[in-house]
């Protein structure tokens, strides 16, 4: 498929890991990207270990346009994201000036050492701050740190969802009742005539309405659309069922 | 936390990262592994590209027990974790005779190339078949293969989670009406002394009966029970409320 705006995801949790609960804000992020047009590449959950969170921001920042954290912002032993994406970079961390002020409006003069961490931000970091969500979201080069909670970390995304921009993408689909090996090879020509798309097939193994959902996924809608009428060419019409409800 | 039986998961599927579907295949294999004492170090989502998944299963299967790939398994153009699998190992792949078999008896004498590739597996790979699910899970080294399609990576999970054995891990939780900065330091200072179990803080945003939740998780049921006495010591009895139901 052509290239547009994509990203990683790295969710930091133990508790995901443990089987404590499950993973909600992956799935929510890679719908409200796509909604953007923007190409989720790779998502890792992965535990609340500095050097592995280091390590990890390092590979998944420079293989997409955008790097989103989720989880390990808090005031806890447990909370280490914002010094381990400082690491990531290079750099420090620092008592940001407009976090500190909100902290003393909120908690008064004396801020507990746990508290002061809340403040803390890796040097030369960007706090985006508004009206969205009850905490900034902090950004550092093309990686935004989100908080793991959902409901927060949903305000959070909404708060910068604005400027990640507005691309083009492309989805069609088509459904047959027939099996994916009797269509194997006719597809995988298609795809090799169409590198511009990514199609993809995809069997449904419960009794219903179709066996193989075929998806032409793209950029540019003409290139969509040729892809798809060279599928509706190969394929034969008997073959297709209307799409499920 | 002390070392015990680790996996790490590599679910492959354009179809998650572009958010058609939902994956289902990484919290069953959380939760089915932790059943059976095994810790999950770390997930990943990628998409169905060779190069891809050979990276991802050379870093994974060094860095726990077990790796197990969803996803990938089957006769289109983008089923492709077999031979991305083989190539992580550095082998080659081939047809093998109990697999072609299969196929011979279900499909006849004539198996078209895409049917063919159905019956490839890595060189050296081992061919789990048996009574609880309708394909052959295949192992390299240790890698288990699973399909991507959740109902049947299930019964293929069934087929070979008596071989992974059963490990202790214990899990305790307590729950507390107070802030989690108020209780960070003490608790920190507890995870310090006991280094042999993990402790987990989880704050709840939501009105309810608890606003943090702290996990003692431990291979050792004594270790467990030493960490929680201590957490008891240095937390006041008036913060503890009774578990959610």
């Amino acid at each position: 498929m052509t290239d547009g705006p994509s990203a990683t995801l790295l969710i930091i949790g133990n508790e995901v890991l443990s089987g404590k609960v499950e993973d909600q804000n992956g799935p929510f992020l890679i719908r409200a990207l796509r909604e953007r047009g923007i190409e989720t590449r790779e998502l890792r959950i992965i535990a609340d270990i500095p050097e592995r969170i280091t390590r990890a921001v390092q590979e998944l920042a420079g293989a997409a346009t955008y790097l989103f954290t989720t989880g390990g912002i808090g005031p806890t032993h447990d909370d280490v994201t914002i010094a381990a994406v400082a690491a990531a970079f290079g750099v420090g961390v620092h008592h940001d000036p407009e976090l500190l002020r909100w902290l003393h409006e909120r908690h008064g003069d004396e801020l507990s050492p746990a508290r002061l961490r809340l403040a803390e931000v890796p040097d030369g970091a960007t706090v985006h701050t508004g009206a969205a969500a009850p905490m900034a979201v902090i950004q550092v080069h093309n990686v935004f740190v989100l908080p793991g909670v959902p409901a927060l970390m949903r305000l959070c995304f909404d708060q910068i969802a604005e400027q990640l921009g507005q691309a083009e993408l492309y989805s069609r689909s088509i459904y047959l009742n027939i099996g994916e090996a009797a269509i194997a090879t006719a597809v995988g020509e298609v795809q090799n005539r169409h590198s511009d798309v990514a199609i993809g097939s995809y069997p449904s193994f419960e009794r219903g309405p179709y066996r193989v959902r075929l998806t032409v996924d793209g950029r540019d809608r003409d290139a969509v659309d040729r892809a798809l009428a060279d599928l509706e060419r190969v394929l034969d019409p008997a073959w297709r069922v209307e799409p499920p409800d």
